[in-house]
C-alpha cells in the first residue's frame, strides 16, 4: 500500500518516482487521500529536486487520464491543437483558428483566463457580447461538426487533477518549474484529444521564460515529454521582448483580430499567424512542405475565407451576426484615449519592453494580479511602433485607453520609459527564434 | 504588506528570511492568513534549503511568543527544565524530576506522547491509575508551589504555532530537519518559562539521530539557538545504540522508576540520571562544581528523599497514596510473559540493538505507528543484558510481556536477531558520548 509521506520523502531525497507512484499520487489528489498540504509539500520537493523525463511523462499521462477525455472520433482528422505559453498582446489563437478552419481542418480548442502580464483568450473573447465560453464537451463536438471550429473554457471534467495541482502551485510559489509546466500543458492537450500539437514557447521580457536558454529548456522538455506520451508535436520559440501586434488589452486585441482577418493589417503578428498555420498544416501531414503550408495559410487570409469562417464561428457561439462588419458597435470602449508622441531626437526604436507594456495593462485594470480579480476589458494600449521603427519629434508612439485621465497619464509616463531609441538604424530580430526550419 | 507566496519563494530560492518575515509567518499560521498548504510548501523549502542560525532563533522566538507563556515568577528560581530527544527505554524524566526536587529545585515540566520507537513520558504515566496530565497552567503553578514538582501534557495555550507546524511536518515528511527540530524543542521550553535547560541529545540506532555526526549537528544548533534566544543551556549527547535501563514499555518503565528511586537498581541508567541531575544543579548555579552536583544527586537517591518527593508528587497529581509501596497492585500487567535464554556459545554481548527493541514494543502494541493510534501500556520488554554482559548457555536474555503467546514468540525471534555476541570481552562505551566535562 502506498503512503503519501513515502512519496513526498522520495522526491525530498532526490529519488525518482515509478509510474505507479505518480498514478497513485494523481488519484490520491483527486480522491482526497492526499491532502492539499501533502500535495503542496510534494510540489515544492518536485520544484526543487526536479522530475526526470520519465517522471514528467508519467505525471502528464496520469493527469491526462484523471477525468474525461474529449472524444473527437466523430470529427474528421487530423486532430490538431495549438498552445502558446503566453505573452503580451498574444491574440494568435483568435486569428489562427479561423485560418486553420479555412484550410480545411476541424479545430476544437480549450483556452484559459489570463494572469499577470499574460493575457488569456477567454478574457479577450469576453469582450464580445453574447460569446459563450462555457460549452459542454458535447456542445463542443456538435459545433465542431457543424461549423468546423469551436473554442471554449477548460471544462472541469478534463484533467481535473491538473486543476487541483495548478491551484496549489499558484498559491505556493511552485508555478515556474519546467516539469510541472510541461505536465500541466500537455495533460490538458492530451485530454482534449489532440494528435498533433504546435507549441509556441514565448521568450523575452513579456514571457514566462525571459531568457533564450530557459525557453529552450522548456521547449526541449515539452518536446521530449510529448514524444514519450505518443503525441506528434512541433515546437517553436518566438520573440516576446516587444509586444505582439499593435493592440494590447482585451477588446483592443479582438479589434486587431478583426482587422487582420479583414486584411487591413500587416507586420510581425500577421507573419507569425501565417507561419504558425503553415507549420500546423505541415506537421499534421495536410501539406507536403512548410512552404506550401504557409502559402495556403496566406491564401486563407487574402481570399477572405478565414474571415468568413470567423464570422460563422462567432455566430455559432452566440456573437452578433454582424460583429465582423461592425466591431465598433459591439466592443466596449475605454472612456479616455490618451495619445503620446515622440519628443526626443530622431532615431530608431531599439527597445519596446513587452513586460512594461503588460504591466501597464494590468495597472489599467485590464489584467489580473490575482486569479479572483475582475478585469476591465475595454482598457489597454495601442502601439504604433516596433523595434526598428524610425521615429522623430511628433511620431505617434502609443495610445493609452483608460478609465480616466490620471491613470492614463501615469501609465503613459511609465511606457515612455519602456522605449529606447538608437541614433543608428536597428535591425529587428525575426519573430521566430527557433523551430521554423 | 507581506505575502506568503513571497516568503515561500524566498526560501525556495535559498534566500534568508528577516526576523520580521518569520514573525509574520508564524502569526499568519495562527490567524489562517497562511493556509496549511502554503505552510507545507514553506516547510519543504526550509527542509531542503535550510535555515541559518539567525533564522532558526527568530523562528524559535516567534513560536515561543505565539501563545501564552508560563509565568514562573511566583516560584523560587532557578527555573530549570530538561529535555531528551527521545529513545528506547528513556524514562529519565520520571527519575530526574523527584531527584531535582529533593535537591531543592522547583521543577515544572511539560511532556509529550510517544511516536514510533520513541516512548513518551505521558504514555508511561498513563499506566498509573488516577495520574492527571491535563493540568491548566494555573494548576501547574499551584502544585509546583505546594509540592515543588509538577508534570503535565503540553498545554495547547503555549506555543500553539509549534503545534500547527509540527502536525504539518508529521504529515509532509518534513520532520527530520535540524533547524525545524530545534525551533520546535526550544520554543516550547521558552514558552514554559525555563531559564536553564539541560538537553540530552540521544544518538544511536534507537534515536532520531543515528550517527554521532548528526547528533553533534543537532546539539550544536540547539546550543547556538538557545544562546541566541538568551537561554542558559547545557547539552549532552548520550548513547542510544542499546536500550536505556532494563525495562522498555510504558508500565514496565514506571516499574523501573520505582525500583531506581527505592535504590534497588544500579547501572547505566542510574548513572545517567545522577549525572543529568548533577549537571542541572551545576548549570543552574546551585552548586559550584559538577562533582558536588553529582554527589548531591546521588545522595538524593541513597537517602530516600527523591523517593519521598516522588510519592508526594504522584499523590498531588491523583495517583494512589501507596503507589510507591505497592506498584504491582496498580500497574497493568500483560497476560503473557515469555522468557528467552541464551542458547549459543559463551561470550560477551557486543550489540543489543535499540531500534529493534523499540520496534518490537511498537509491534506488541506498546507504541504508536500513527499519532492517532491507541496503545497497550502493559506490554513491553524486560532486558537482562547490556553491551559487555557475559552470557553462556542458559543466561536469561529478556522477557517479552505480551497480550498473547503468538505475538510474544514472534517478537522473541526478532529480538534474538537484535543481539550479537563476541567471543572476546567487550568494553561498553560510556553512556555520555559528549558534553559531560
Amino acid at each position: 500500500m502506498m503512503k503519501i509521506q513515502d512519496i513526498i520523502a522520495r522526491k525530498r531525497d532526490k529519488g525518482s518516482h515509478s509510474q505507479e507512484e505518480l498514478s497513485w499520487l494523481v488519484q490520491a489528489a483527486l480522491n482526497g487521500e492526499a491532502t492539499d498540504y501533502q500535495l503542496a509539500a510534494w510540489l515544492m520537493a518536485a520544484y526543487l529536486n526536479g522530475l526526470n523525463e520519465d517522471e514528467t511523462a508519467w505525471l502528464t499521462l496520469a493527469m491526462a487520464c484523471s477525468g474525461e477525455r474529449l472524444d473527437l472520433s466523430s470529427l474528421p482528422g487530423p486532430w490538431v491543437d495549438k498552445h502558446s505559453t503566453g505573452g503580451v498582446g498574444d491574440k494568435t489563437t483568435l486569428v489562427v483558428l479561423p485560418m486553420l478552419t479555412a484550410c480545411g481542418l476541424t479545430t476544437v480548442k480549450m483556452s484559459g483566463r489570463g494572469l499577470g502580464i499574460t493575457g488569456g483568450t477567454l478574457d479577450k473573447l469576453s469582450s464580445v457580447p453574447g460569446f459563450r465560453m462555457d460549452l459542454t464537451p458535447q456542445e463542443m463536438i456538435e459545433q465542431a461538426k457543424r461549423v468546423g471550429v469551436v473554442l471554449s473554457g477548460q471544462t472541469p471534467l478534463l484533467a481535473p487533477a491538473d486543476k487541483i495541482l495548478y491551484a496549489l502551485r499558484d498559491a505556493t510559489a511552485t508555478v515556474d518549474s519546467i516539469p510541472l509546466i510541461v505536465a500541466s500543458v500537455l495533460s490538458k492537450k492530451i485530454a482534449g484529444g489532440a494528435e498533433t500539437i504546435v507549441l509556441d514557447v514565448k521568450c523575452g521580457s513579456g514571457a514566462f521564460m525571459e531568457s533564450y536558454k530557459e525557453a529552450c529548456a522548456l521547449a526541449d522538455m515539452l518536446s521530449e515529454t510529448a514524444r514519450h506520451c505518443g503525441i506528434n508535436v512541433r515546437i517553436v520559440i518566438t520573440d516576446m521582448s516587444q509586444p505582439l501586434g499593435s493592440m494590447i488589452g482585451n477588446a483592443l486585441e479582438v479589434q486587431e483580430m478583426v482587422s487582420v482577418l479583414r486584411g487591413e493589417t500587416k507586420g510581425r503578428f500577421v507573419e507569425l499567424c501565417v507561419d504558425m498555420v503553415g507549420l500546423t498544416l505541415y506537421a499534421s501531414g495536410v501539406v507536403e512542405s512548410l512552404e506550401v503550408g504557409e502559402q495556403k495559410a496566406l491564401e486563407s487570409l487574402t481570399s477572405g475565407r478565414a474571415l468568413e469562417k470567423a464570422r460563422i464561428w462567432f455566430e455559432a457561439q452566440g456573437a452578433p451576426g454582424d460583429f465582423f462588419e461592425k466591431p465598433d458597435k459591439y466592443l466596449p470602449k475605454a472612456p479616455v484615449v490618451f495619445s503620446q508622441c515622440y519628443e526626443g531626437r530622431a532615431g530608431w526604436i531599439q527597445k519596446w519592453d513587452a513586460r512594461a507594456v503588460g504591466e501597464t495593462v494590468v495597472d489599467l485594470g485590464g489584467g489580473r494580479r490575482h486569479k479572483e480579480d475582475t478585469i476591465d476589458v475595454s482598457v489597454g494600449i495601442r502601439s504604433f511602433i516596433e523595434v526598428g521603427s524610425k521615429v522623430e519629434r511628433g511620431t505617434p508612439l502609443f495610445e493609452v485607453h483608460a478609465k480616466d485621465l490620471p491613470s492614463a497619464e501615469k501609465v503613459a509616463e511609465r511606457l515612455a520609459r519602456a522605449i529606447a531609441v538608437s541614433e543608428t538604424p536597428v535591425q529587428p530580430q525575426s519573430v521566430f527564434l527557433r523551430g521554423l526550419e
